[in-house]
C-alpha cells in the first residue's frame, strides 16, 4: 500500500491520490505514526517484515522463505525437511530463460502440470521423498525430506530472463549439502524432462502461450524455531490471507488459518468475503491478522491507477469492518508490511504507514492516513517488531517486566 | 555544526542564526528529520560517530582511536599493529608535564625530533618494529607492529599540566599484554633520551620556547574489523575531508581518499576547493563524504561569532554543490556527527539535524535546516547507522532482506 511519492501523482503516493474515508476514519480516531518493517532503509520481504509485525525479530529467526511458503500452501513441512519456492518457467533448447513466469500460466494448467511431476521417483539411493505442489499461478512448493539435508544450497533461478539457469551446488563441505544438492539437481532434471514432452505443454503452444518446461527453485528454507504466539501472548490468533508466503508465516507462528471463499491473493481477490470473515474470525479470536496482497502486486506491475483502485476497495472492506466491529471493545491497526515502489518495482526500505484506533489510546490530531501525514502523528517512528507488543498490551495480554 | 540554544543569541542555535538559503533549500526540497549519531544522549567523539554514518554499529566494532588517527595520516595500520595517539610534550626533570603541547610545537620542528625518533632502535628480544610520525603541530601517531600484540596497555598521557607522567602498564594478564606494556616503556623512555639532548629542544630553549621533551601516548588501538561499503553495497565511495581521525576512519571503511589543495581540517580550510573536488568526484563515485571539521573546532573554543561565520561558509560551499550537480539523479544529505556545544566545548548527546533531498524522496513541510524545524520533519528520529542503509536505499544499493 505504501509508495514514494509519484510524478504521475502529482508528487502524491497512490495512498495520498486514492479516496479513502475508513482509512481517514481510523486515522482520525487513533494514534498515527510511520513504522520500519525491520529497520530504516532495509528493504524486507513479505515473509520477514510479516514475522517482524508479529513480534519476531526477522533478523534472528529468518530461516529462508520456502518453508513459509510451503506450509502456507497447505503443504506441511516437518522439523528438518527443506523447502524451496518454485516458479514454472520457460527456457529455450540451450536452458536460457524466456519467461521467469511461463506467461502467468492459469492455475489449471499449472495444477495438470504439477500432478506429473509429483508422479517422478527419485533414485532409491537418495533415501529421499519429496513434494510439489503448485500454489498461485506459476508458483510452487516443493518439499524434500530426508534423513540428513541442508539448507546450504544454491538456487536455480537466476531470477534473471536472458539467463541460463544457475548449476544447484552445495553452498558448504557438509555431507548434507550436498546430498540436498544431488536430490534437488536429480528433480530438476527429471521435472524438465516431464516437462518437455508434456500434453499440457503441447496445447500451449497450439494456444499461442508459452511452454512451461521447466521448474526452477530458490530460496532454501526450513522451519524457524519460534514460539507461537499463544505461547508468548496467551492469545489466539487467526490469520485471514490468501497469499501463501504470509499463511505460512502466520502458521509458524501458530496462528489459524481461515480459508476465505474468493479471496485469492491477487488484484481480483473478493475485498468483502475477507472483511465478513474478519468480523466473523473476531468473534472467537483475540487477534485476526486480514492480509490483502493485491496492493503489492499492482506495484510490482507498476500499474498506479490499479493500485489506487485497489487501496480504495480496502478502504470498502474496511468501512465494513468498521461498521460490523464495536470499537469500545475491540483495537483496529491498519498497516502495510513494506514500501514498493511503483516506480523501482521493488520493496523498498521506506517506512510505512501506521494507525491504531480502539479505547484509550492516545489520539493525536491526524486526519488522513497516508505516508506523510502519519509520519506528524503521536507514535512517530516505531519498527514492525515493535506493533504486536503495543497491541497485545492495548488488549491487556502483556506481562510487567520487572516489578 | 549543531549546537544547543545560546543566551548569547536569544536563546538560538548558531544554526538557527545563521543566514543559510543553501541549506534551507535542501530542506525545503527534501525529508528532514533529528539523528542520534550513537544513541539518545550519549556524547560521540569523531571517530564513533562517523563510522555510524557509515553504516557501522560504533558499540560493537569500535576499537580505540589510534589506528584511525595514524591511517588518517598515511602510516600504514595492518591487522594485529597497535596503534596510538602522541603529543610532543614538556616535563621538567621529575617528569611532571609542564605542556601537554610543547607550545604547540611548528610542524617543522616536530618533523626534525620525529626523524631522530624513528631512527631509534628496539631491543632484538622485542621481535617487533616500530613507526612514529608527527601529523599537525604537536600531534603524532605511533604504530607498534610484532608477532603478538594487545590494546591492553594503559596510557603514559595522564591528560592534565602538573601531573607526573603516568607509568605503562599491562591492562590484563595475557603475555601480549605484557610484551606490548615493555615495548612501549621501551620506546618511551628511549624517545625521552633522544628529545631531552636533541638540537632542536636546545635551538627552542635559545628561542625561548617550551622544550618538546617528551613523548606521550594515548589511546592503544587496533585497525577494526569491519566490511568495506563496497562489500556491503557494491558501490565506490570517497572522502574528502582533512581531519587525519575522519580520514582514518573512511580509509578503515575502504573508501578512496582524495586530497584537496586548501583543505585543512581547520577554521582556515578552503571550502570551495573542497566544494569543487566533491562536484569531481560525483562523476567517478557512488557515494562522497564531504567532511568539514571547522565548525567543530569553533565550538571547542567557545566562539559563537566564528561558529556561525563558518556556518554560512559551509552554506556557501553547498550552494556551489547545488548548483552543479544533477538533482534528478544524485542525492544530498547533509547533518552533523555530532552536536558540540558552545557553552560547555563539549561533543554532547542531543540529536544533530538531516535532511535528504533527491529523486522520489517524500518530501516534507520543513523550510528551514535547523536542530528545531527538522526535528518536525518526516524523517522523525532515527540512529546514525541507520543513515546508509537510508541512503543505499534510494541509490538502489540495498539488498531485499528475506522475499
Amino acid at each position: 500500500m505504501a509508495d514514494r511519492p509519484l510524478k504521475e501523482l502529482d508528487w502524491k503516493t497512490p495512498l495520498e491520490a486514492a479516496r479513502k474515508p475508513s482509512l481517514n476514519q481510523i486515522a482520525k480516531t487513533g494514534i498515527c505514526g510511520i513504522m520500519d518493517p525491520i529497520s530504516p532503509g532495509l528493504p524486507p520481504g513479505s515473509d520477514t517484515a510479516t514475522l517482524a509485525l508479529l513480534g519476531y525479530d526477522a533478523l534472528k529467526v529468518y530461516s529462508g522463505r520456502g518453508a513459509f511458503e510451503a506450509v502456507g500452501s497447505g503443504v506441511d513441512v516437518l522439523p528438518g525437511d527443506v523447502a524451496f519456492r518454485c516458479n514454472f518457467a520457460t527456457v529455450d533448447n540451450n536452458l536460457v530463460i524466456l519467461d521467469r513466469r511461463a506467461g502467468r500460466i492459469s492455475n489449471e494448467d499449472a495444477s495438470k502440470l504439477a500432478e506429473s511431476l509429483q508422479k517422478i521417483k527419485l533414485k532409491k539411493s537418495s533415501n529421499a521423498v519429496f513434494f510439489f505442489k503448485n500454489t498461485i499461478q506459476h508458483r510452487a512448493v516443493l518439499v524434500i525430506r530426508g534423513a540428513k539435508l541442508s539448507t546450504a544450497v544454491s538456487d536455480s533461478d537466476p531470477e534473471k530472463v536472458g539467463e541460463k539457469i544457475s548449476e544447484i551446488k552445495p553452498l558448504d563441505e557438509s555431507p548434507e549439502a550436498r546430498v540436498t544438492g544431488e536430490i534437488l539437481k536429480e528433480l530438476m532434471q527429471k521435472f524438465h524432462q516431464v516437462l518437455k514432452q508434456h500434453p499440457v505443454n503441447k496445447e500451449r503452444v497450439r494456444r499461442g502461450l508459452p511452454r512451461a518446461n521447466i521448474i526452477l527453485c530458490r530460496g532454501a528454507g526450513t522451519i524457524p524455531k519460534i514460539k507461537s504466539l499463544s505461547q508468548i501472548y496467551d492469545t489466539n490468533a487467526a490469520c485471514i490471507g490468501a497469499a501463501p508466503l504470509i499463511r505460512g508465516v502466520c502458521k509458524a507462528a501458530g496462528m489459524k488459518l481461515i480459508d476465505v471463499k474468493g479471496a485469492t491473493g491477487t488484484p481480483q481477490t473478493d475485498f468483502m468475503a475477507k472483511a465478513k470473515a474478519t468480523v466473523q474470525a473476531l468473534k472467537t479470536n483475540d487477534f485476526v491478522l486480514l492480509h490483502v496482497k493485491a496492493t503489492d502486486v499492482a506495484s510490482h506491475d507498476g500499474n498506479i491507477k490499479q493500485k489506487i483502485e485497489l487501496i480504495e476497495k480496502i478502504d470498502s472492506m474496511l468501512g465494513y469492518v468498521l461498521n460490523n466491529i464495536n470499537l469500545n471493545e475491540t483495537y483496529l491497526a491498519v498497516t502495510a508490511d513494506h514500501t514498493t515502489s511503483s516506480v523501482t518495482r521493488n520493496h523498498e526500505g521506506d517506512p510505512v504507514p501506521i494507525a491504531i484506533t480502539g479505547p484509550y489510546v492516545r489520539r493525536d490530531d491526524i486526519e488522513e492516513y497516508d505516508e506523510r501525514e502519519c509520519a506528524k502523528g503521536g507514535l512517530n517512528r516505531i519498527r514492525g517488531m515493535d506493533l504486536m507488543p503495543t497491541l497485545m498490551n492495548l488488549i491487556g495480554e502483556t506481562k510487567e517486566f520487572g516489578a
